[in-house]
């Protein structure tokens, strides 16, 4: 079974983490939802669901992807180094990264932007092309292992696109 | 292509209307969100969307599927006879219905329900019952054209029988 990873904390998006988790869930994949604590998480409106494992605690050797919601979450997670450190597990070892909105500022502070094609909420555009990246305006964009996309609006086509990488990866490291 | 239609209104539940909207979007569908009059549609907390055509104007044949979220939307759409009248349509059709937490109070009232296995949100139970359902408490329930689903945490279970039932019925259709 594909094991999911989600980072996130209070004021996330509520449709950008409520989508991408009930959507994984939907395809059958086990999802850890992490955050700075096991606590419950309260995103920006209304939707409420458990963060059951802390970040401290991650071991990213036993995940298949990570999905990073936007929100005000980000610009919390991206100081903290335990989430730095999954952001670069996942990105040395080729598995899918997901950021959607304003979870790219977790992957500029992770410093792999440099030579992405990539795409993010229109406020922060001049932070990611300040990374080195080489921005975009799609609804999704994926270079390498990472998809990215602007806003809640672009879910369909950012989850299309995250679950298209991670069948190919996890058909290519069960060949290996 | 697929066309799904959604029939909801202010006040709904917000993941029970955009889960489904979105999923039905990634999946590559047509969606046409119908309510009493086209409109923005404001969900109970956060969620905004376009109803892009009134209950008046819909033509059931052209639709494969119907989706109904629940939230304080269905009670006011219970009462529209257009409303009652497309449900109608679709169940004489035999095209997949999917109805999830207050969505099956439209169903109670197009008087669909007798000897149908049904769930639905715990506080209309008594009138799922009263109206001739056979009451489950369980996810998802399924019984010919009809899925049925408690609440949103359901989601996952909900939209991946809708779907499974919705590719069946496509496939007999077009063999005949």
């Amino acid at each position: 079974m594909k094991r999911i990873l989600i980072i996130t904390a209070d004021m996330c998006d509520d449709s950008e983490l409520m989508y991408p988790y009930y959507r994984m869930l939907e395809e059958g994949y086990h999802v850890d939802i992490a955050s700075f604590e096991k606590t419950l998480i309260k995103a920006k409106y209304h939707f409420v669901v458990e963060a059951n494992i802390s970040v401290k605690e991650v071991v990213s050797d036993l995940y298949d992807g990570l999905l990073l919601p936007g929100g005000m979450a980000p610009e919390k997670l991206r100081q903290n180094s335990d989430v730095i450190r999954i952001v670069k597990d996942f990105y040395e070892m080729n598995k899918p990264i997901g950021a959607i909105c304003h979870g790219q500022q977790v992957l500029i502070s992770a410093n792999i932007m440099k030579n992405k094609n990539a795409t993010c909420y229109p406020g922060i555009k001049d932070d990611l092309i300040n990374a080195g990246a080489l921005y975009e305006d799609s609804e999704v964009v994926v270079s390498g292992c990472l998809v990215t996309s602007r806003r809640p609006e672009d879910l369909p086509a950012f989850i299309r696109e995250f679950l298209k990488l991670l069948k190919i990866t996890f058909n290519v490291s069960k060949e290996n």
